[in-house]
């Protein structure tokens, strides 16, 4: 793991959380994208060498829409860089960790990801994340 | 707001979260500290420019017991590292956000901290720190 990359956000709306957490940070937002397999829209802003990541649900059955009408806005996962995603994932089922899908997928920010199951890490819903290049 | 500081783990039993994190990030814990003023016992593991904290409650009505008996086990906060904490409240509370104490405190890994009430946070609880020298 090199490091956090980002630290995803629900919201339910966007532009009004675009701007408490530009004004919390005191830096703007770099980018929106919509992520179609996760049927939600982000918007990040950079701090230091990490990302903060608004997640907004497109959809009722946006994983997003199901969190936040269980546990209400708030963080909802944390991602770490890896250098090779499926070394990593295979390292980790190696150790006994759980992985939501055995594959990674495109993600948001021209990334790999996957996500490991919460019941295996204490409750913290973790992403590791490989840069395409 | 300079970087993620750390990434704050509400955890139940702190031998076992430690042992996971310690597989999960692929790092030994480099310290573990006890917080009189916060009631718990934390564990750090460092990852890039950030950290991760397992927090232990000490009593019952340490704040982190009343996270888990809430919410479960998981991410409890999120801390930015700033340069002047006192300037940083100051510009937050001008913005219009809302503090759970009005001035910082000694917290963990030698630092002056301060909470933002997670109503004004879309449901973040965020830390500010300092680092003393």
């Amino acid at each position: 793991m090199l490091r956090i990359d980002h630290i995803g956000v629900a919201v339910k709306d966007l532009q009004s959380s675009t701007k408490l957490f530009e004004q919390l940070l005191g830096t703007p937002s770099y980018k929106t994208e919509s992520v179609a397999s996760e049927k939600v829209t982000t918007e990040f802003f950079e701090i230091g060498e990490s990302k903060i990541e608004l997640l907004l649900a497109e959809s009722e059955d946006s994983p997003i829409a199901k969190f936040i009408e269980k546990r209400g806005e708030g963080i909802h996962h944390i991602a770490f860089e890896v250098e090779n995603i499926e070394n990593e994932i295979e390292r980790l089922k190696n150790e006994g960790f759980q992985f939501i899908a055995d594959h990674p997928k495109k993600g948001a920010d021209n990334k790999l990801i996957c996500f490991l199951h919460p019941k295996s890490t204490n409750g913290v819903l973790v992403e590791l994340c490989q840069s395409i290049y």
